[in-house]
């Protein structure tokens, strides 16, 4: 079992209705659980419950911060159909829910189709030749930085102290302790990486949305990210996240909807 | 009043359910009710139950075709809080649902924060210049065809019958009537317009799921769009589409899950 399987558990408890736990160890700013991290209860559960094995396309709305201690997720199959499967699940802390996952899946082993690919990986040395993107900076809190290996050609400049003013990286990433890839983690990696927003010197943000695309099962464990903020505005902006594999094959692709007050 | 207003109307029936009636003037490919007319019903209800004004991003997730004739959109009031409320909404034709939307809405006239917009709008001539993009082609039951004006500097490649290849095109659009853009109405102007990936040769194109960020209140009622998929694998295909004003201001950003079968 790897940090992910085991920190991400959900206990069935009849009638789509499970048990979980929210720890400490995938934190993000302020204490609170990473949004990548909430999202996984929601896909362990609606797993169990869906007839198809990947998450072909998830919608996460974050309503309240999530709390770690015991939490709560219900699940309903929406529909079950040949190619694709919907369903609904919330987590829950208290009684409060703090996050709505609406997701198809599919079978991504069957899916047959056209296929035309003009968009390219990212183009980065192995990352045996990288380093640490935060230079081996921790935030306090931010305990999601422990979980993932993120290692790109230099260190972020934020990092460093120097926003760069382009929001926008390239990295490698992967789980820390070597946990491999899958359809059903990916939408936490997507989401681990401290944000694009960050190189333009603002400081906070907080998600109110996340779209998953899960486009191909990985074919490796290290996944190339390009990750970009293209349009801020009164705050508001989006993050756009590309995985790929090693094969050169997009794995993920993701859009967030975030907030930042500029503090 | 105009015909989206018309034709998208829904009429409170209490505890948070509506009636309305889905008409056959919006239809799309195969005699279906376009998705972003589909979605219209559901931002139109919970607009009356959530207490912001605008829709700030909308995950909409196609479940079934719609069918013409007598409908239902039930809603759920999830959080209200004071920056943002999100609410969830139902469309069922008869007892089957068509449509499952989640919503956050906020006050885009409110919104403070920094901004920093590295993106550029589409550069075309004026949309008196310019001409139909689907040069005068109108596909059987593609009724939506009529109720959009779609104004580039030259008729789409597939409209000709030579597919450019590349799956991306920027022209203006507008509501054939003259009706005014606005936040409500965005994530029905963003899927109106035929699929980007009929550049490529591919004939059919389903929605399985919709996001669109409203960023804010059109200045102008035309708009200049900007569509690209930049990904096809197995038929799975993300379709990106950027609406700004003719102040230069990005208004919506949508992504779309779509499937092709390559017909």
């Amino acid at each position: 079992m790897h940090e992910w399987d085991t920190d991400t558990r959900v206990d069935a408890t009849g009638d789509g209705r499970f048990t979980a736990h929210l720890t400490d160890r995938w934190g993000s700013a302020g204490d609170r659980p990473n949004g990548g991290y909430l999202v996984a209860f929601c896909l362990r559960a609606l797993g169990e419950v869906l007839p198809h094995p990947d998450p072909l396309v998830v919608g996460a709305h974050y309503l309240r911060p999530g709390v770690v201690g015991p939490a709560r997720v219900d699940t309903e199959l929406v529909r079950a159909g040949r190619r694709l499967s919907t369903g609904e699940a919330r987590l829950s802390c208290g009684d409060r829910e703090v996050l709505r996952v609406v997701a198809s899946y599919a079978d991504l082993g069957a899916a047959t189709g056209p296929t035309a690919v003009p968009g390219q990986a990212p183009d980065l040395p192995p990352p045996g030749e990288c380093v640490d993107v935060y230079g081996g900076l921790r935030l306090p809190g931010v305990t999601v930085a422990d979980r993932v290996d993120l290692r790109g050609p230099e260190p972020h400049g934020w990092a460093r102290g120097r926003p760069s003013g382009a929001a926008r990286a390239e990295f490698w990433i992967r789980f820390a302790d070597g946990r491999p890839a899958d359809t059903a983690s990916l939408a936490t990696l997507v989401d681990t990486a401290a944000p694009a927003v960050l190189e333009l010197g603002v400081t906070d943000s907080a998600t109110v949305e996340l779209t998953v695309h899960v486009r191909a099962r990985p074919a490796s464990d290290w996944l190339a990210a390009r990750v970009a903020t293209r349009h801020l505005a009164d705050g508001y902006h989006e993050e756009d996240v590309e995985l790929w594999d090693t094969t050169g094959r997009l794995v993920a692709q993701s859009r967030q909807l975030a907030v930042s007050a500029g503090r």
